[in-house]
C-alpha cells in the first residue's frame, strides 16, 4: 500500500510536486512535519562552483521554519546577505520490502523534501533560542540541564533558518506489490521492519561526582513528544 | 575522541579535503567501503537549473564504483551522454552525545562523501548485474531466491555508476569534549548509543503456501559480512 498525503499550504510548486509515481507523492504538512521532527539528521545539498555538494547537518523545526545547524558545513553555508538556495532531505526507512520478483524489492520510508532560500540567524538572542530549538530537538529537556552557551560560543555558531514553505513529503508503506503472474511463486515475501535503536546511556570517562542519568537520557526513544508549535 | 583515518589512492582533490576540523577528516579507503557497505539510503545531490536537488537512493557499492538506483531520481539523473555531476553523501548515526555545555553537544557519526559523474549502466547483462549487486546489498542472498528481472523490467530501469575515485570519511566517536571551566559542573554528561534494529519478518498479507521465512530475513543484521570486492 501506498500512502498519500498532502502537505502544502497552497499548490505545490513546479519542483516541489513530485513527478515520478504521483501517487505515492504527498503534500501533507503535518505528514512532513513529523517526519522532521523524528529524524536525526537532514542531508543539506547546495550548488557550488565546484558542483553539487551534500553535507550532513543538525537540523530542527521551529513552527513553520526549519533550523539548521553544523559546522562542517560553515565554509559553504556562510553565504551572503540574500543567503543560499538549498535542497534539505529527510529520510526515514521504515522496512526492507522483500518482493517475489527482484524488480519490485523496495523499502518503507519516509521523506521529506525541502527547497529554499537559508538566511543565517544574525541576531545573538535569536540565535540562542534557535541552539536551544536544535539541542531540545536531539534530547528534550537537555537545555533545562547543560550550561547555556556564552557570547563568544554564540558569535562562534553558524545556524541557519529555512523556511518550509515548499516541501514536499513521500511515504511507502505496506507489503510487497508483484506481478499476478508472480503470485503463485513459492518465494517468501514481506517486510522487515526497521527502526532507530537507542541503548543504555553511557557516562563520560571523566564525569566527576556522580550526577544520575537523566530521565531523558534513560528513557530516551523517538519520535519524541515535543510541545506543539 | 576523533577517529580520523585516510581513504584515498593518492591526495585527496581539493573538493574532497575536509578543511574543517581537519584532523577529524579521514581518507581510509577501507573505512569509506564500510560506511557504504552498511548504510541503507544515500543522499544524492545534484544541480539542475531549478537549483540543488537531494534525493534518496538505494546504492551499493561494486569494487571501486558506486551503483544507484531510484526511480523517483530518474527524471533528473538520466543526464546526457556525459554523464550527470554528483555528490553523494551516506550517513550512519551511532550516538548522541550529552556534553556538560549545550555548545558541546554533538552526534557520534560515520560520514563517506563522493563527488564524480555518474554514468547509465547501459548494457543490459551489466544492467542485470548491477541490480543483483543492489539488491544483494540489502538482503545478501536475496538474488538466489527472488524471480529474476526480465528484459523489460530491465529496459526500464535506471542504474548509475559513480567512480569512488574522489571521496571522503568522516568519523566522530567517543566521550563529549568540554571546556576545563565545565568539568566539575553538576551534570550528567556521555553518549546515548544509537543503531538500527530489525524487527521480525512480517510475511505479506497474499503470500501463498506457506514458503519459510528465510535465514537472510529472520536474522537479518548489518552491518551484512559479505564477500571482499
Amino acid at each position: 500500500m501506498t500512502t498519500t498525503t498532502d502537505a502544502s499550504p497552497g499548490p505545490p510548486s513546479a519542483r516541489a510536486t513530485v513527478r515520478r509515481v504521483p501517487d505515492r507523492a504527498a503534500y501533507d504538512r503535518a505528514a512532513a512535519h513529523a517526519v522532521l521532527d523524528e529524524a536525526l539528521v537532514a542531508h543539506v545539498g547546495l550548488a557550488t562552483d565546484d558542483g553539487p555538494v551534500v553535507v550532513p547537518m543538525l537540523h530542527a523545526r521551529d513552527g513553520d521554519r526549519l533550523l539548521l545547524h553544523g559546522s562542517p558545513a560553515s565554509r559553504l553555508l556562510r553565504g551572503g546577505a540574500k543567503g543560499t538556495e538549498l535542497c534539505v532531505t529527510v529520510t526515514l526507512i521504515d522496512g526492507l520490502v522483500l518482493a517475489r520478483s527482484a524488480f519490485h524489492h523496495s523499502v518503507n520510508y519516509r521523506s521529506v523534501v525541502v527547497f529554499g532560500t537559508a538566511s543565517p540567524v544574525d541576531d545573538l538572542a535569536e540565535r540562542r533560542a534557535a541552539l536551544d530549538v536544535l539541542v531540545d530537538h536531539v534530547v528534550p529537556g537537555r537545555t533545562d540541564d547543560a550550561r547555556p552557551p556564552d557570547e563568544k560560543e554564540l558569535r562562534g555558531t553558524l545556524v541557519l533558518a529555512l523556511p518550509l514553505d515548499e516541501c514536499s513529503v513521500k511515504i511507502r508503506t505496506g507489503d510487497p506489490v508483484d506481478e499476478p503472474d508472480d503470485m503463485a511463486l513459492p518465494v517468501w515475501a514481506g517486510v522487515i521492519p526497521v527502526t532507530t535503536a537507542f541503548g543504555t546511556p553511557e557516562a563520560a570517562a571523566d564525569l566527576a561526582g556522580a550526577p544520575s542519568v537523566p530521565a531523558y537520557a534513560s528513557g530516551y526513544r523517538r519520535p519524541v513528544p515535543g510541545p506543539v508549535r
